[in-house]
């Protein structure tokens, strides 16, 4: 195999196939990135077998052939090349010769023959959205993914297409996450599990463009990304997503609007007083037109009153800082609208369009403290 | 105590101030920042019994009095108030209220008697030269002092006064790195060893600005430095420092020039191919007007010619790479010449003023390889 492309295209490639490298894995050859220019294009492959990558470099081929690199040393070397044309060329007995100007390097290579092939999937049922909502949808509900693996479907999204709208959910037992958005076209009733790590993989990979498309194709065990140049196939999570619906309601006896900048910073402020792994609640008291929050630990305490609008009765309720703090940081509005029903029960934070719905349960301060 | 300063001006002089506060201390005490507002002036004081800091902080003391607070407590404290004016005020108790707008902090105090506070020290000799100046020497030479405690004279520079001359030196046992530069005025002749950290900090301190200045004063057993509003104190190294001069000669038998961001990229590229604690040389084969680096190592192999000037000899010779990449690194010239004797002598990568100097020792490679 002999193959030019720019240092820059192959960068690029690089990156966007390092991230369906497998930090630990059995299989040796799941270590590389298989170059394969066995056909007219050049398309750099990567498989962890959970997540697999596929991405076109542009370049020229000047003999067709593949080859399987190692992905830590080949994109460092890529990465330290000067910005010119680079070379790569196999011999027969798999190495590899990667020349840019004057600088040489010689690494041994791997049969492209060993590699884990994507399965084919058929294209069938698709959506298609911008890259910038895929992306921003992503980060405003991923963060209420479960980290542990106890209950594997809580380490994924549901993502939901009904009645011509996507909704994304996470959720870890202590909070909900929902993102809604209307399609542009009418689609198929679907409801799918997707991998947490695929889903913090691809948004490195998006553009984040909003004129950039994004098409989404469904199987039954797998869900394919495709855009610009590049393919993402993962696998999906089996079994039957949690029924929020039942957790949602729409009653509620105190209502409020607040400053979300001046919230989140006042938060912020009072969990320094909070040691990691201690858990300090947040004590908020709502009384008329402000809100008092209030923090008591070992390294001291913290007071401070926002101006708020409120309808409905006065409420003393105490929460896990961190998220409150996660919600609010995703969310774009200036101000946003509170709804709680009691201190035992989950506190709303959600816009009047139904585009965004987080559920946070809240802590029985009284022991806790 | 009350006193009454901007958030900026706290900011800035706890930056300063947290350089001096121990990450491990069997006194509890050092750990806490001394705020001195016995006088007319609000202080900030910290002392880790080798180096100590005394900042002036703007503000209003409406209150006399004092009080140690914890360091990391009320840094963070301080970073995350709005950008306002900040009350700190101590009750009998020790306990202190910090306000700023509507955000109240009430943290433990501890009383500022049983803060150590730092030395007087006769302002006798001294040097003034720029921030920049000094800044620029310790960056310069910092990288080759040693690591490890087995010789502590090696983890502190020399400092140098002679001949109207300052002299900064550092060496490791496998290098020698040499700042030296005329003084503004004649000075008396002097030869003092300073802490690797304490040069550390107070370059993380110093403005770096051309035409901010720095008093530094020597006495027997500390030095101090005297800038903008701060005073920083170190202890000494006791002890004879390493006699260098019969280290460096002048003779050469291979003279070459070199352009330095290439040689520096070059040797960047090829130690990729290194893995970290492995100790893989990089060789280099000078012969008329070119240079070949070459290295050679289970990863794979690389070589790149770069164009040189030679004057003298052909030889062929053994380098540790990171030892060539530290000093390349912080010379600023754009074209550098290096002196070689033959492959085990050391090598002198120097200017003609002789503002710079680095030696560095070879590597057996034929034992290596």
């Amino acid at each position: 195999m002999k193959i030019i492309c720019s240092k820059s295209n192959l960068s690029k490639g690089v990156n966007i196939a390092l991230k369906a490298v497998p930090s630990k894995t059995t299989m040796p050859i799941l270590e590389c990135i298989l170059i394969d220019a066995t056909a007219n294009q050049i398309k750099f492959v990567t498989n962890d077998m959970e997540l697999g990558i596929e991405t076109m470099v542009d370049g020229t081929i000047s003999e067709k052939g593949m080859i399987a690199l190692d992905a830590k040393i080949f994109s460092e070397i890529i990465r330290k090349l000067p910005d010119n044309d680079v070379t790569i060329q196999t011999d027969d007995k798999l190495n590899t010769l990667i020349t840019c100007e004057k600088a040489k390097f010689n690494i041994p290579g791997k049969s492209g023959e060993d590699f884990v092939y994507l399965p084919m999937i058929e294209r069938d049922a698709s959506i298609t959205l911008s890259q910038f909502t895929l992306k921003e949808m992503i980060r405003q509900t991923i963060f209420s993914i479960a980290v542990n693996e106890n209950n594997k479907l809580m380490t994924g999204e549901l993502f939901e297409i009904k009645d011509n709208y996507l909704k994304i959910v996470s959720l870890d037992g202590h909070r909900i996450a929902i993102r809604r958005m209307e399609l542009a076209k009418d689609y198929e009733d679907r409801k799918i599990i997707v991998p947490g790590k695929t889903l913090n993989e691809i948004s490195k990979i998006l553009s984040g463009e909003v004129d950039d498309q994004v098409t989404i194709y469904f199987t039954k065990n797998h869900i394919l990304f495709e855009f610009d140049q590049t393919l993402v196939l993962s696998r999906l999570i089996e079994g039957e997503y949690f029924r929020i619906d039942q957790m949602l309601s729409s009653d509620y006896e105190t209502k409020l609007k607040i400053n979300k900048k001046e919230f989140l910073s006042c938060i912020d402020r009072a969990t320094l007083l909070v040691r990691e792994g201690d858990k300090k609640p947040i004590i908020i008291n709502i009384t008329d037109t402000s809100m008092v929050l209030t923090i008591d630990s070992a390294m001291g305490s913290m007071d401070e009153e926002i101006d708020i609008v409120k309808e409905g009765k006065d409420i003393l309720i105490g929460f896990n800082p961190k998220f409150l703090i996660d919600a609010l940081r995703v969310i774009d509005d200036e101000e946003i609208t509170i709804y709680l029903v009691n201190p035992k029960a989950p506190c709303f934070i959600k816009d009047d369009k139904g585009s965004y719905t987080y559920l946070i349960l809240p802590v029985n301060f009284s022991q806790a403290r």
